[in-house]
């Protein structure tokens, strides 16, 4: 398919741009103050996929913020393929940790990237790996070669736990149908090495509140007499994993699909070098669950991780306190047959039941997901993997990602649908970090990849 | 001495307003955005000195915070009282907590403040009860009551170390050269039973961080692979306790001095009522270390503290994200006979040695003090008991109290003179809390008390 790359080539500083102007608007959808940045992008989605070549595009309405529902329906008795991916980003903070404005995209050169990457939150995920898309559709109209009618589901709340689109998908079934969900949203193994994710964890999100005296007390007219809802939160939430790192909340892992020997053996074979993994975090060493290997620990086992804590006085110089209350920001990543709303009881229930006596506890469900496994025999992601040999010149390996997509699951539950899960990002991409990016050999390689999808998914439902 | 009386009555609304207006000026030491407030507020303290009759009065540089130096020298031959106070105050956030702005004072009746009681951050700790002071100095010399020589050091770093106070003290001994030092920066048991502080607790004051990854990961990622700084941090801090609430640090409890059951049921005698100090912090039960109850744990037990904390994701809604960086303020209050610079050694040695392997920790000494008990015995002790009597009708308690007060030890050492503790304010004013506020009963009583102080100080050492 040498069009595709002459076209490329001939696009690629348009489609640059036209990226780095949407990535210039902060849709932060966790923090309320930039709602309307929010909004602003969902318009400039609806334009973009207008101008790709759609002929029916939309901004529906939702609780929340809005989803952008694009089509192009070329003939009914022909495949469907639903792409879907999401405007909003993640919070950029901390922000004195990024080398340029988060929102100021600019391209530099990495090691991994000679041809230059795009910084900016959101460059990877998931504006980039979303508006691959858009531009492999107006190659495909451009050139007359969209195989097969073509849907877009672009929403606004992924990075705060989709509530919206459950709500929409649920009401929008038959608006919906197709024969195969394609997202851009995961990672591959390197530029040499492409990857299908195939399986997801799940996610389990929730806030703590533990509340000690009613109000700050000076440590040392009160220090020793009385609980110090930060003390006990740190204990509290030692509690949670045993010596070995195994989770302590009971029945958290009664649902857990143990692998086999031979799969773990298979996923033994991606390419991974700890030494490497090590320097690229500065870590003298890795830490994790005893009985399993770094790949396995991040991928097929369930996981306890605090992602903010706060209390007491966090200013400048010192201030000798005791906090009224401390809090915590806990998730919990979930392997496949794991439900989520279950664990989400199970750790509040036992959260509770581990209080001492002196403080009380609130703990706040924020949002989840199921986790989700694909099989590799299906005709989607043959024509995936097709697709990437076909640009990359070898097969993608098959890989479980640590990660989660909420919504995989439930496109399975409400639509019927295997989902493939495209990814054309890289893991020191920086994803959720300080200095997110995104290769331009690896946006224009999407651009180049996706067609070619199309074409073999069409061939192979012959 | 009914003249004192009536003339605190007379000049009332004066005193009341001259402290308002002291109370408007923020002078937070601990955060530098304030500096300018702090040196306003060093100027107006010394106009108050001049008014009130100091002779000569001069603000001394420091390489911090200026020193308030007055006096009032009317015959060597007679003894030399010196007064300490600061007129720095602690941040007053958490700011959505006051009822009214903390530096937009407003008087207010209490249940325990009936004639009302002044709300503002600095009221009671240390503003108010210093100024009670520069008005007890007014009244003698307009009484010509002023029985001996009165120095005044005001400083403006006692919220932060009074780092700069004893660099000012071993320069200037011949100046500051007296017979007893007079502090009022305590508390007293109730305004019908006046208590004088006999025992300090020390202090060591540290902050820590924990490094893990060299930079924010994406928790579905790397969640479960790498040592998660909080949590770490989290299980480091759990350790320092053990199930019965003593503190695991080797060596921490080998100075101190186990109180003789003489002494524990001496200290029983002070009127406590636990049900009451249950009730009056919304605690359903009281929390510290076995075999000791709650007037022993915060007085003459060592504790250690969890200031404050944070790390990660503090905004709203939902980040998942490992953070590369966690922090917390850690302070441990400790009795006579512990060294707070051992201590600190020892806590920093300790807490590196926990680190599991993956993280990095680094310990930063942030201030100390040493713990100091004051004879009963004394002079000094005896003249503010009498003076007490005098004006409250019953004889004062002696007491051991659990907060620092670093200077007194740094006084003895230096001065060669022992510290009297004459406090006015009670536990219930929310000193280092939002709504802090101190009684217009104890303010005025406080004035009418110092001067008969002096009186029989001088008496008695004849």
């Amino acid at each position: 398919m040498e069009n595709i790359k002459s076209y490329v080539l001939q696009h690629k500083d348009r489609f640059i741009n036209e990226l780095i102007e949407l990535l210039k608007i902060p849709s932060v959808s966790a923090d309320a103050a930039y709602s309307q940045d929010v909004i602003k992008t969902s318009e400039a989605v609806k334009i973009s996929l207008e101008k790709a070549g759609c002929d029916f595009v939309e901004i529906c309405d939702t609780p929340g913020y809005p989803i952008v529902y694009g089509e192009k329906i070329i003939d009914p008795t022909l495949p469907t393929v639903l792409v879907y991916g999401h405007y909003d980003v993640q919070p950029a903070d901390p922000m004195e940790l990024w080398a340029s404005p988060p929102f100021e995209p600019v391209i530099k050169k990495t090691d991994i990237h000679p041809e230059g990457a795009i910084f900016a939150r959101g460059a990877c995920d998931d504006k980039g790996q979303m508006y691959m898309h858009v531009k492999a559709l107006e190659y495909m109209i451009q050139s007359n070669t969209l195989p097969c009618n073509v849907k877009f589901m672009i929403e606004g709340e992924e990075e705060v736990g989709s509530k919206s689109l459950s709500w929409f998908v649920e009401r929008n079934q038959e608006k919906l149908k197709n024969d195969v969900i394609l997202i851009s949203d995961t990672g591959m193994i390197s530029n040499q090495q492409p990857s299908i994710t195939t399986g997801l964890r799940g996610l389990s999100y929730v806030e703590v509140e533990v509340t000690g005296p009613n109000r700050d007390l000076h440590s040392g007219l009160y220090g020793g007499a009385v609980a110090n809802p930060i003390n006990v939160l740190a204990k509290m939430i030692a509690s949670l994993h045993d010596e070995d790192n195994h989770i302590t909340i009971p029945g958290f892992y009664d649902n857990v699909q143990e692998l086999s020997l031979e799969e773990r053996a298979e996923m033994a074979k991606a390419p991974f070098n700890l030494e490497n993994y090590k320097k690229a975090l500065d870590l003298n060493d890795v830490y994790g669950e005893k009985g399993y290997v770094t790949n396995e620990r991040n991928a097929i086992r369930p996981t306890l991780d605090v992602n903010g804590i706060w209390g007491g006085y966090t200013g400048e110089g010192a201030k000798t306190v005791i906090a009224s209350k401390a809090f915590a920001k806990i998730s919990m990543r979930l392997v496949p047959n794991q439900d989520w709303e279950q664990i989400t009881e199970l750790f509040t229930k036992h959260f509770i039941s581990i209080a001492p006596a002196g403080v009380t506890v609130k703990v706040k469900p924020h949002h989840g997901g199921q986790g989700y496994v694909t099989p590799t025999d299906s005709i989607g992601y043959k024509a995936a993997n097709m697709a990437y040999t076909e640009t990359f010149g070898v097969p993608a390996i098959p890989v479980r990602s640590g990660g989660s997509i909420p919504i995989v699951a439930l496109f399975e539950k409400e639509l019927k649908s295997k989902t493939i899960l495209m990814g054309f990002g890289l893991d020191s991409d920086a994803i959720h970090s300080p200095n997110e990016h995104f290769g331009i050999f690896n946006y224009l390689k999407g651009i180049e990849t996706i067609p070619l999808f199309y074409k073999y998914f069409v061939e192979l439902s012959k």
